[in-house]
């Protein structure tokens, strides 16, 4: 009871932000830097090295596509947390089992880098890693929706911004099934179609706000029966 | 004497908190990402990548439970440097032998997954990865001793709760020897203790709280002569 | 309408400065530390371990070599963030694309660290390794360009200091072009030349400043009529 | 002129001490984390793999060498950093070379795990070693040097704990000249030596303070004519 009583207890009852951030941002860090250990030469290459060198271009390829999508992961929980005012124990939960999939992404770049343009493997290695950015994605999303239902958000922010911030990490999980089932037939429309993905993750999603009020306004003032 | 009235020395006189978490976050973060790079489907896997991959499961085995486990250790030094106000000399020195340990911990990660699922070997890596787990968990419970001996704990932290952070550190090391002597003759019950283990330390214990609190007084007012 | 008069909104806008920071940091830390890993005496070098050890040069080469860019890298962006009051999505966007080339760094240095000392594979890893190079510092020169254009440096910053970084990021840019074409030739000249031009960014441009002051006023004031 | 007036400007001069900071404990923490990765059992052990663990002992000893020199250089550097104020240019630059040293331990280290117990290569390995650990050390005192001498000591620091922190940094260069000419000889004391002296750096110093006073005190008031 006289603990119910005493304000400053209280702060300390919700998770400090600054370690869930600095460690998350280790972890990421981390990743995205550990994707280039996976980049390599053959040790014979000798005269050849120019050719050997475009040979590799796979690895190029998984290493854009990993770190982009690493990258847009990093903006994405940036624009969650900055949306917190405190965490709470579940959240730090979750946000390990997020992070469990971000530093797990390397495995399934190499298979990926290891295997494309091999015939049958080919599809399998894009299946896997398709699958991994998908399990991904979607764990932070669930880190969103419930820092939003769990009443983390600062009360003071933009519902439209909130939304918004909603609507653009839905899609993305539609996006990944689709080209989850379309790699089972064409594996290189999946990479690019991966690469897209995070491309339209990273684009700041905060440009695109005051078109879309300008658009909703000037729809909602000049056409009222208009259902959206 | 002069030294002995100037109040802004004592303060530097305790060592700042703030790299002492910034290098174990480091560190914890580090040794949580090293773990994907043990994993690897072999070269040669061609046609059968799927089989190969499938087969790695030891591998994503070991990576979860030694990923939890050091996560688990993460979220219990959180809540041990959250109960301090300041740290000093000792406490960083214990700090770093703490550290020591959990930055072995991809080794024996990376035995448990080459060895399991051989006859002989087997047992003793899961032996050999008992053990790292008890001592790092060990030396989590002896930071958290010594910081609570040593006065280095906030003066308003609720008594209950730092009992009850005791009371959540010690039977781990029970369950752990237990698990090490079990594994000896049945290795896949350790594994799996291991991994229950690292959940159970996971599970946010201040959710726990309230509860505990409400079935002690439930207890006290309605069955006073009874012993716990 | 509401939103455009709240002034602690206009906060949120702007991207903070301190995971920016921090992410970038860790991703140079990690960069610079895994150079490292490349270098290797042979397993079987048995009895000449001396010798061994002494004909890794190319590996201590290359490790210097990257291991000063690197950290030239990272004062250089120390410099533009210290004049930034706050960054934006832009910026953020930008600084992730100048970090994917700076983790990438550690590939281009193991080739350089192979194929340096023989033939004709020794030029084409040089010419890599300076192209890798030189898209870095056009990175990080562009960071700066458009922190500058869009507005982000502080309104108090010296006009003077922020002219000086522009010059000094620039002259570098030039550099790495004419070596890569001498790498073409003599490789080794552009090597050292690499060195020369991290070493050139590493030397404290601030204790540059005061003379280059003292020496415009002289020329001003003296010979007015001179054309720099 | 105007510029020399304006207060707030000064304080940029000064290069903050916040990512320094941060830099270093990334750099720190990735060198000491990284160390495991040399610890590897033979995949073919089969059978043997008790014996094969154990027979890996100079690895362990390596990694608890390395980890407690890397630990002991974090507190070190930790111990400098807490008497500064600010940090300078100069300051920086010295703080990259000493790095550049950190973070080429782990291959000393490696070598030295790899060569041991092997008669002739067991010289050479440990006399890189111990020449990595002096300049390592040598750098951190240069360090402390510097910013005694550019008067970045915060100006009420306690002088006693200025002089006894070189104190403490010199003898260890000397012990490691010592060791590095004893390991000619008898490989095995160089390396439990280097142990010692890390455990030596390790012991916190300032728990020594009051006692070196108190006998410092007592020596000066009963025995005044005689000399230290």
């Amino acid at each position: 009871m006289t603990n119910a009583e005493s304000p400053p207890r209280r702060k300390r009852r919700g998770f400090s932000k600054g370690r869930l951030e600095a460690f998350s941002d280790g972890v990421f860090a981390i990743a995205i830097t550990l994707l280039v250990l996976d980049i390599a030469v053959p040790a014979g290459a000798g005269q050849h090295l120019l050719r050997s060198f475009i040979d590799e271009w796979p690895s190029y390829v998984a290493y854009v596509v990993s770190f982009s999508t690493i990258g847009a992961m990093w903006l994405g929980h940036n624009a969650i947390t900055e949306y917190l005012d405190r965490s709470n124990a579940t959240f730090v939960r979750l946000n390990l089992l997020f992070l469990l999939f971000v530093s797990f992404l390397p495995f399934p770049t190499r298979l990926f880098a290891d295997f494309i343009q091999r015939d049958s493997p080919e599809r399998v290695a894009v299946t896997i890693y398709g699958i991994s950015l998908l399990l991904t994605a979607t764990l932070l999303m669930t880190l969103w929706r419930y820092a939003h239902r769990a009443g983390l958000v600062r009360p003071d922010a933009d519902d439209e911004e909130v939304q918004l911030l909603t609507q653009r990490l839905t899609p993305g999980l539609a996006a990944y099934l689709v080209l989850i089932v379309t790699g089972l037939f064409v594996p290189v429309v999946a990479v690019f179609g991966y690469l897209a993905i995070a491309i339209f993750y990273i684009i700041p999603f905060r440009e695109v706000r005051p078109a879309l009020r300008f658009w909703r306004q000037a729809r909602r003032s000049s056409r009222p029966p208009e259902t959206s």
